[in-house]
């Protein structure tokens, strides 16, 4: 990873020019509508007695949909963005290919989807890649990390024992450290998506070629899943000035909501244990994450959704819009479609003209053994 | 059905005029590339000793894939396009309106995406639509039929009882009939694909946005699946003097491969009764199609693969490029992957620089549920 002295500054433009960098890497994934969720966001819900929201009256927003669909983008999920960049920043970094850099290469400790993202990122770039993976992680993911040309190496599953393992790997092969999330170069990287779908979503209004036109003036919010955070605060960036308001989606289950938490108390919450269906949202928020969505003010607000609320998502999103998406990837569609906190927000802000809200569908990667268990197929 | 003795002309222009009618109406979906897919099918199938093709030597084809997603169409499914165009002629035909055409309404037999195309498109001009479909259809699809404000009436299953219902339909009502492939006004209507997959594999080539650039020069070929043959014949129409080669894809179980067997004796198949999981394509190719796709030649030779080919694609869309299709969707992909004919057909024709072919998902309407089955997620 570039030193932090080095890198760009936080805002629009870097990650205009981070865009530069990545586009010739990565999908241009597509940008699209769905007449049946936009109809069903826009219809109060039936009955809310046996939900959380008992009591209430259900809320009337008017919203329409524009999902960036970044399940079809390489490796099946965003995460190449910031590897990408943090890449192509690594290779333009002052000394570090004439010292040798290109040789020794990159190392992270993910069993995820940026395992594979920097796999794919230092292979194309002709850079070995460490991965450093619980030895307990499914095959599947080991052997496509591997498929990538990637040195898995192994350790025990928590954090501390990823890290020793990450230290060793370091000071034997002087691989530089590319995190998941916590840096400059991976926010900027994951901010491009905003960047493509404010531009794709304005031009499918524009067209009038799908079955709702929009405002025509392009989107009135971005909705993101929030993890660790790079990719809200990135496309949190992405939208400063052009006056698109921007939200973060969490599940709550065992206190994964640490970034709502957080905003609610004014105190990044540092540790999260919660084995949420999704997996890709279990980590705290980051450092550099945080001080972009709740010090700068750049993200509105948070909101976070059931376990129910997710799968009952995957399964609109699989029945009705034909599209594999990992359950991290449902969550801003389960605050749209069934929080009344967020509904009634946009019921009170959009009013009548209501808002064009672009959701972003962050990955694909779900087995179908998987996918099946999660819709009660097999006991 | 605008009457025969009125329709425009079987050619490239009138399909262009066809998408003038259509594109309010539909979505224009997108184009994706997947290096995965494209890898595959540009590296020779390792071990054919088990396969219908034992005894051969593996073919070298180079193949670059682009997929048209009809999956992510309006209704799941490409049938839009041609119920729409059936339905904007009908409103333009001499007198049809004035005789009070629009208050008598619109009738096809059904149970599959054709019901649920025209019931969207008469829905959305205002018009009654009157679905026969076979007693025995999945709930689901009644449900989803009637959703459309459709009125569903119920036959036998047998071609002649339901068109003996659609002619008391017809009797009672006045309504017009819409049939689902075997008329010109739908085949020009599915042509309208094959102009927006040219357009837009020559836009993704010429950004170089995708993983891998193409030759530049637009698409080389385009496969399609075939069933009735609306599709294929549009297609082929839409590739008229384009020097854009058109090739069918059916599944060769029970016999399904009508159009292939009709290329070879040179006789039309009239009918066929096959159980094949891509159920989309049990139909006999109708007579204008046939007039297209075979005595004019606007396509090149017709392929055909197994049950297992078939589901091995689909898995393969599912897994790898996040996507849900039909097993019908799914053939065209299974021809690229493993029909050897196929296959040492682009290695002779296409050589080094290969081909840049284009690939129909033509629908995604399959549920969670049966896709488990198809996976052997369930005994």
């Amino acid at each position: 990873m570039a030193d932090i002295s080095t890198t760009a500054p936080l805002t629009r433009a870097s990650v205009q020019a981070a865009h530069a960098i990545v586009a010739p890497h990565i999908h241009r994934t597509p940008v699209v509508a769905s007449q049946t969720l936009t109809t069903l966001a826009s219809t109060p819900q039936a009955d809310l007695s046996s939900t959380r929201f008992a009591g209430r009256t259900p809320a009337k927003p008017r919203i329409r949909l524009w999902f960036k669909c970044e399940n079809l983008q390489r490796i099946g999920a965003f995460k190449v963005r910031g590897a990408f960049h943090a890449v192509g920043k690594l290779l333009q970094e002052d000394g570090w290919v004439q010292d040798g850099g290109k040789e020794r290469g990159v190392v992270t400790h993910s069993s995820g989807n940026h395992a594979q993202a920097l796999a794919l990122a230092a292979k194309e770039h002709g850079i070995p890649a460490h991965i450093i993976m619980p030895s307990i992680s499914v095959p599947q993911k080991i052997a496509a990390t591997r498929g990538y040309g990637a040195n898995v190496v192994f350790s025990g599953s928590t954090a501390a024992e990823r890290e020793a393992v990450a230290a060793e790997v370091i000071a034997e092969t002087g691989a530089r450290l590319v995190p998941p999330y916590d840096h400059p170069d991976i926010m900027l990287g994951q901010g491009t998506m905003g960047l493509e779908l404010q531009e794709q979503a304005a031009e499918l209004m524009s067209k009038g070629s799908s079955p709702y036109k929009g405002s025509g003036k392009g989107l009135d919010a971005i909705i993101t899943p929030c993890g660790g955070g790079g990719m809200l605060s990135g496309v949190a960036l992405s939208c400063e000035g052009t006056g698109i308001k921007v939200f973060g989606a969490e599940p709550s289950y065992q206190g994964a909501d640490d970034a709502k938490r957080g905003f609610e108390s004014g105190e990044r919450v540092l540790s999260v244990s919660s084995l949420t269906v999704a997996d890709g949202l279990r980590t705290p928020l980051g450092k550099y994450p945080w001080s972009v969505i709740y010090e700068r003010k750049l993200v509105e607000s948070m909101y976070s959704v059931t376990e129910e609320e997710i799968v009952s998502a995957m399964r609109l999103v699989f029945e009705r819009m034909k599209m594999v998406v990992e359950p991290s990837a449902c969550v801003p569609l389960a605050v749209a479609l069934y929080d009344e906190d967020f509904r009634s927000m946009v019921e009170r802000e959009a009013g009548e003209e209501g808002w064009d809200l672009g959701i972003v569908f962050s990955g694909g990667n779900v087995g179908a053994d998987a996918l099946g268990k999660l819709f009660g197929l097999r006991e």
